[in-house]
């Protein structure tokens, strides 16, 4: 049922009797946070046979290198084509690095800024003439937007449909303005939405007409393989691009942070042959190679795709019931349909849901007054502004469970709160 | 004995008995590398120990931190303790990076590059207005010198003394040139002479007027612990910077590269109170957090700074008799004084050779001819150019003995070669 079939007189008594629910948080001197996507130690766990695959006498790679020394700029063949087979793209075109995915995006994207893409003017150059913008399906994931933010690049927000970035918005920006140089994308399982870019949506991407010949697509697949109820694969975009001449369009990222240990993973960098040269190259500037004893760790721990892939079952098992609480929750205590809604995804680490227009932030302050921290107010928009004040991005996967769901329940009294009030102020009584 | 009192008959004698046995090596199918400065396998088994230290059960910081998660960016604080009392530098005056302090110098000359140092304008837009230049003590690190070419900085070189760069020389360019943005140093047995800077110099340094308020010293300490002889210690230029208000002038560089595992090891930058705030700031954009496991490893496995230096002393064993043979070698092979010279360092991991001058790159032509690479020609000076050339950086830290035995004789050989036929040359005969 929906509030428009609801007279004021009876949401105002539901006011009252949510008020009453939240004041009674106070007095239970909460202190939770629940705002974090990280994996909870059950996941963690799972990889404990991670820290006995390598000793003195088992660190030397097929290749016969030592992998204490020095060398192999570029990745371990073996764990190159470990990554290669999960993925579908052929070794080549890869290159590792270290540690997490957000690191390897931060490089290529100062390449890009300190040196240029392929023989154009040097992004930091370009910037001296006009200002560059870049483009920002929203809501977003928070770390890609500090980084344009950061280097000065104008952000646009482009809406984030069910079908992935509205592409007639995308194509028409981008075919008209060369001060574009970019897109953020998270394409399978979209950090906060869940949403899986659609095949036609790829093949528009690899497509289309850029006015700048440095336009690049940065295609953080992050949750590759991080499927909960149904297995979802985005369409391949580095062979969307391949008849169009388009592969160095595309920097296809992936790691291991949410498969084995965040931080301490093992991550990769794909595009086209030019950009990988490229790369490569610059790459000799910065580093003798990355943590070889900790990809050799990986391929013996992780050792073939099949096996990685029954590890994210095994992961997924963890997660449902999170996702499946939170979604239970959300539907038992919503008084009204109007009131806040959301999609349960598939895959991925998050939930999101939109409250009424207005009340993200106001919701977010009152779990906070009583000692819970749900979520960042608009950190899933360029600039932290959301213009409908609605994106809430709720992360289940690393409190506790008893915890979770004392948020989510003081949570759910605070959007209906939130909502009526806003109802009832808007139907100027 | 001098050549000068030798005959030219006598030389040409001595150069048809050196070419008969260079004629020699021919024959022999060589196919040696002793070019690369890494630590032999000796070395590196010292620390088997390593791959037992963690655990599933042992991976806990001693903040209640489960090092397998996200979060703890600038480095755990047992590890930065650890360092800060080897090095003897305030913990809250360093920040930790991942893999190598190649990578470390890089992301830090990077973000003066594109963000500028301390609310100055971006190199990269400084860059635009003149050409910025970079003070290179010569002979030096190749790694220095390559990324300061490839972004563009006119670099300089200032003769490396026996008491480190030629300070009249940098006092007096730094303080008329406000496009003279840094000097690359390696103040404690210097890659490659083996140089330890003076306490003037380091002081002079600390002390000197810049006419660009971003100047900036990027003081690469790889061997501040890698002492071989006798333990050098090279001031403290972060202390001697303190009175004069200059120490975010000095970006320090240390790492665990030759102690542990080079490429899987752990690696700091400290600096100035300002400095340190604006990379713990910048650092945002780029990692939540480098490999915390791995820190953890290295503190569990070095334990404390004496556990460190007693290490470094079973390190030096191994190292020693590598030295000795080469300046035996160089010693007994060499004909005459002039022909070569060389100084046997204190500490560090390379032996610098000076051959007769304009020699090197012919030496090194000969060793190649026979299947022996000595070094790469003048890979010690920026843009691979050696003025006088004469500078050859040997590297006996990793072939096995024999085949450096063997490489080494060859050397002599060819090196004798050279500067005799360059002497009968110059005497016209």
């Amino acid at each position: 049922m929906k509030t428009k079939q609801i007279s004021t007189l009876q949401l105002k008594q539901d006011l009252k009797y949510l008020k009453k629910q939240y004041e009674e948080y106070r007095g239970k001197g909460l202190n939770l946070n629940i705002s974090r996507g990280l994996p909870c130690k059950e996941q963690l766990d799972l990889n404990a046979e991670m820290f006995h695959v390598l000793d003195e006498n088992n660190c030397i790679a097929e290749d016969g290198t030592d992998c204490r020394n020095y060398g192999v700029m570029y990745g371990l063949s073996e764990c190159i084509r470990l990554f290669s087979e999960l993925l579908d793209i052929p070794s080549e075109n890869i290159v590792l690095g270290g540690e997490s995915c957000l690191n390897l995006m931060y490089d290529q994207f100062m390449r890009y800024y300190a040196f240029g893409a392929l023989g154009e003017k040097p992004w930091s150059m370009q910037a001296m003439e006009h200002e560059l913008k870049w483009l920002c399906p929203v809501p977003g994931y928070d770390c890609h937007f500090n980084l344009t933010e950061a280097l000065g690049f104008r952000m646009i927000n482009i809406p984030l449909l069910e079908t992935g970035p509205d592409m007639d918005m995308v194509e028409k920006l981008v075919a008209q303005d060369p001060t574009i140089k970019g897109i953020w994308c998270v394409p399978q399982y979209s950090n906060p939405t869940g949403t899986v870019y659609s095949d036609e949506t790829v093949e528009r991407l690899a497509k289309m007409k850029t006015a700048a010949p440095d336009f690049r697509i940065f295609w953080d697949n992050a949750y590759a393989v991080h499927h909960l109820y149904k297995e979802h694969i985005v369409k391949d975009i580095l062979k969307a691009a391949e008849p169009y001449g388009t592969t160095d369009r595309i920097l296809y990222f992936f790691s291991t942070a949410k498969i084995t240990f965040p931080g301490s993973g093992v991550c990769l960098m794909a595009s086209g042959d030019k950009t990988i040269e490229e790369t490569k190259r610059l790459l000799k500037l910065q580093i003798f190679s990355h943590d070889k004893l900790n990809q050799l760790r990986h391929v013996k721990y992780l050792k073939t795709p099949e096996n990685i892939m029954n590890h994210m079952k095994d992961i997924a098992a963890i997660l449902r019931p999170r996702f499946d609480m939170v979604d239970e929750i959300l539907t038992q205590n919503r008084l009204y349909e109007d009131v806040y809604t959301w999609i349960k995804p598939d895959g991925g680490y998050f939930i999101t849901v939109d409250s009424y227009g207005g009340c993200a932030k106001k919701i977010l302050k009152m779990t906070e007054d009583v000692g819970v921290k749900v979520a960042i107010p608009a950190s899933t928009y360029p600039y932290h502004y959301d213009p409908e004040d609605t994106t809430i991005r709720l992360a289940p996967t690393y409190p506790p469970m008893e915890e979770l769901k004392e948020a989510m329940k003081l949570f759910c009294i605070c959007a209906n709160i939130a909502a009526i009030e806003k109802i009832i102020e808007e139907r100027g009584i």
